[in-house]
């Protein structure tokens, strides 16, 4: 999200505010975020439909962006930082050390979230895994909502935090009512996922992997989806490729 | 909703931002808020009430407009554009243009709901077309409901968005909450629509007509009220044809 | 709320502007909160408690109060203007005035919702008035809650809207949030109402007068129990009567 | 929270509003905290999940650190006082000033719980209480939750509102919604609490003791966590000890 605040210059980072800190950010990032969300969905009450899942996920990405934006940027999603890799926001050599903390990250969350939760229902909801698509004929459904979801979000990340004709101070907002609104309107389809390392790591602590590859093929494709929308079609002069 | 962030002044845009982006804006903008409001009604979990079609509908304002405003000034809704031409806040030329973006942006996020909601949900729900009215007796209410919600609708859209005394940088909140109350306070006499190109497009992908008029006559004279009363009454000294 | 962007300068007002726009603004601010809230209470789903009313009513103040603060101030609300009033913040010639048009507000937002919803359902619950108490032992519990909850309120409005030390540009959110949450805490008990125009209005039309006199009494030692905290306790130097 | 308004700068404090009124401050604002909290636990409609009780005792934050934060701080916890004078961002006599007047603030809001609810709701709910824990089997898992919620809390607390790098305008709403989102996800495990005034208040009142030392061990265990984070890992040059 790479806002820098004009009255705070990051000045000059020395290696470990460059390249440590940054890393440690997205992996504390990522398993707040992961250890929030699986506790919404394995202590979630019976009978109250996505109210709580959706607003836990969501609204969880105000207060973690808002903490962490000035160190990292706060992606704490494998594809919000491959997007903006692909629109230009973001340094090469960063790319690959996000994604590692992001996904370790995403481990810590749900190993904390077998430290905090009952047992009971930490094995009946597979840790916050999602165990939502049973049979090959919910894959088709479960793979185009992915991708649409993952497409609208990732437009609107790169829309009002990244893109300078339409950067706002409403991003972490908007970001995540997006996500909360995806949730709510995809939840019974396929969760929504929309981050690989929020499925990545209660699979790992869970050790469950049915249709584990479709959180990681949606979510991919709404990134390429969304990356040429902004580089050919609706990003600003900064970004777009053609037509400037 | 047109407002021109002083430090990324629009500068000389060529053909293809002042004509074609903007129209691709609201496409865009018009096919996420249908597919997202549409996927929240055929997906509904049972015994929620109106909490969650109103907080997606509603929510998805917040993104959409702050990501598109800058460029389109994200209306994503027929009236919205028609009542902000009448207040004199949009060029004459753009109205025709907009308003057809808006209806295939409407088909088109109703096709995407299609593509990923389960299919005997769609149809069981008219794929999110509004299926409340089922009699003449009906009609009635359900008319007085769309024009006096429209009507406070698009009085925070103009007082919040163009009036130049009354505008906000929270206007992007103020009209999404407006849509949230009104749907939770409305929902079960007529929806409410509010929005033409948000009853067309599911309307023609599930092909269900059924007092579909009273979404397009409701909205029209909701429009007209609140235009006359910005342009006679509650209007700033630019807007307001008299007393001034 | 009386918040004066310093861009947009009210300049000269003409006697229109000054006087007349002001009480119809309160006019229109009033009716809107009305038929909203009272839309909410008779047309609420069976079996999701508080959240739909309590979300209603007050999440509909942000749009009020952005639309009509730089207009009227947005009070909507008799205790409201009374407050400010005895603290300073408004001037003496607009209070009768200001309170005249609440009320009138308030019956036209309750005939409204006659016109708009289900006629079962209206009489069922009187028209959105307040009909909780039933028996002489709620009475106490119920003034209690009206009083500690109109005191909350109002410290809320004037702390973050009028003194000049702790307002705020988030005080129409501060102001929403504090009506949802008092409504979700003491909705069993008395509504809660706290604002003298929401009893009214509903209860002129539905012509029902059961213990209407809590919600005037309650609300006005509400007002000054908290005018009393601004002015001898919490409130900064230029509305606080010692120690400065 | 300590954030200081350019425009309104406190200049010369006298004795009043430097040591008397910010303790005022903090025993108004925890009353009301607590008093909001426990008549939403008390009054709770059944069958309606975590979501008023989050929703309440979150989203209360948000008018109270606006109305407050100019004055004292608005901390209203006192885990938060201490995690903010453990990183230097409040002077040490204060301290032990603050936490008295918020255990004050607690019983005070809980004696008004009291008087403004329904009795036998009161009696069955203790009073708002803690009473989640039963068995001895239940303190692991609960101690886990309120370390882990509570480190997150203060992360967002001292990363939004003290950290001159990362500090923000919405520091209350990212506070608030942290509450919102660790009541939904661990309110079936511990509460949580997260907020030893808010335990001690109702304990008293109700004199409900059993298992209450869980709401000040894990608070505490999380307060230390957060600033031992904070001091050596992601906190700014300010506040960081290494590698600055």
């Amino acid at each position: 999200m790479e806002m820098v605040d004009p009255k705070h210059p990051p000045a000059k980072r020395n290696w470990y505010e460059r390249y440590v800190l940054p890393c440690l950010a997205e992996l504390l990032g990522s398993a707040a975020f992961v250890f929030i969300g699986c506790m919404s969905v394995v202590e979630d009450a019976v009978g109250t439909g996505l109210v709580q899942p959706a607003l836990v996920h969501g609204l969880s990405i105000v207060p973690i962006v808002v903490s962490l934006e000035n160190i990292s940027g706060a992606h704490t999603n494998p594809v919000v930082s491959l997007a903006i890799w692909l629109i230009g926001g973001m340094e090469h050599i960063m790319l690959i050390p996000y994604i590692v903390a992001q996904l370790c990250g995403g481990i810590l969350g749900a190993a904390l979230t077998k430290a905090a939760a009952n047992s009971a229902n930490f094995d009946t909801k597979f840790g916050g895994a999602f165990g939502i698509i049973k049979t090959n004929e919910q894959i088709g459904p479960a793979l185009g909502n992915e991708i649409i979801l993952t497409t609208f979000l990732l437009l609107v990340v790169c829309m009002t935090a990244v893109n300078v004709e339409t950067k706002s101070h409403l991003a972490p907002v908007c970001i995540a009512l997006t996500v909360v609104i995806n949730i709510m309107a995809g939840g019974t389809i396929s969760g929504p996922c929309m981050n690989p390392a929020r499925a990545f790591g209660p699979a790992v602590i869970a050790n469950y992997w049915l249709y584990h590859w479709v959180y990681w093929v949606g979510p991919l494709i709404g990134c390429l989806i969304s990356s040429i929308l902004i580089r050919f079609v609706i990003g600003g002069r900064a970004i777009r490729l053609f037509l400037k």
